[in-house]
């Protein structure tokens, strides 16, 4: 990860607004530790600190040992450039609705002035209309109509894998694999033709589509040396099989 | 939402193997039904059913009720023409590696054509050597590479949120023509496991890694049902030259 990309993750801040359930606090602790994320702060949180809080943060409780605890949302927001509130209701449609992509675009280009708020409404009732009028958009995810109940743990964790995606920019390489050169793979293939030929499966008078078919089959994956080396000791195996008889 | 998109992701199939934890699948239940998803498959659960997940799937109790229990990952992939495993673990690379919007989009392809499944591993020690080989595919939510556990039902939930998301653009490729399903690449593999030990190149006394190494060469790909003839096919003359001797 670029030093640029955790600098702008670490303006991002996750704020839970008077959440009921400490589990669903460590939860969220955990969820933005995996997507590089750490400053939470916690307005009126019924309970915390709390040993659910703990157990359901697992190896993120250093964020909850660094999380501030505030009375008003307002008190939470101090220092940020960008509040945006988080809600699945519609009754909240009165700011500007943001898909979630959308909603971190904005906090990560905002994110390199200063810090952003993302806000996270009670479990039963979301955000007040007071809190709502903190944000400066709001950002909602997409959900099912019939049940869009996002537990709150679950929807921070959405909403950080989002932010961590857009922030790498789809920097994601493929695993580095010991591949096969071009030759290698001819002369497997020359030898695949041969010991076809010789245990009576392949007839040279009439190949048909046989050894195209085969080569279509292995060019779709990028064989590896050991590969190789496993497939040509399987036809020396049947070769020397079949010179026994 | 379009008849389409809900269509594609009815046919995915969320399995969960070797769940420790029950307030996990409950987590994963609500996750996937507000995502839309509803087929949840559960390999050898630790506890199921159980109150824990009952609470924490809240709304989503009717996955529960619905999931459907089996002893191994074979059998909850009856009927799939794809399984994309997750991971985490480097160990794993050996797969071709898909971020979750890949995935999503491989998985959303296939799903025209039949169900799909995305394998979870246990909480713990994720999928298996063996699990890993009912994969064709792997998936993994790019994370902080410092603290990249993330809980079993989040993980869940970011999945079904990326399926989602990408159900709705319903964009996609047409679905591999001709795919053979997973029973019939499993009867390849038992056929080119017995053909390999009747030529005396596998050695059952001492297997080594020859079948997981032969597993992972064709997981890379998907191969066809013709495919499949012409490798048995294959494997059936050398048997029979193996008999003339």
């Amino acid at each position: 990860m670029h030093a640029q990309s955790q600098n702008l993750l670490s303006n991002i801040r996750i704020v839970l607004a008077r959440p009921s359930h400490p589990g669903n606090i460590g939860a969220a602790a955990r969820a933005m530790k995996t997507m590089g994320l750490s400053d939470l702060w916690l307005v009126s949180p019924k309970k915390f600190p709390h040993p659910d809080a703990e157990a359901m943060a697992s190896g993120a409780v250093d964020l909850l040992d660094c999380a501030t605890v505030s009375d008003t949302l307002e008190a939470a927001l101090t220092g940020c450039v960008l509040a945006i509130g988080t809600s699945t209701r519609l009754r909240d449609l009165q700011a500007a609705l943001l898909a979630p992509e959308d909603a971190a675009g904005k906090a990560l280009t905002e994110a390199q002035a200063g810090k952003v708020a993302i806000v996270f409404g009670n479990e039963t009732f979301g955000l007040s209309k007071e809190e709502l009028a903190c944000c400066q958009a709001l950002m909602t995810i997409p959900a099912n109509p019939d049940y869009s109940s996002l537990n709150l743990g679950a929807a921070v964790q959405v909403a950080a894998y989002v932010l961590r995606r857009m922030a790498l920019e789809e920097n994601f390489a493929e695993p580095e694999l010991d591949a096969a050169d071009l030759e290698e793979v001819e002369r497997f293939y020359a030898h695949l033709e041969q010991t076809l030929i010789r245990i009576g499966f392949l007839n040279p008078a009439s190949p048909k589509r046989l050894m195209p078919k085969l080569r279509r089959l292995f060019s779709r994956t990028r064989l590896q040396k050991e590969e190789i080396n496993i497939l040509r000791g399987m036809l020396s195996a049947m070769e020397s099989t079949k010179t026994l008889r």
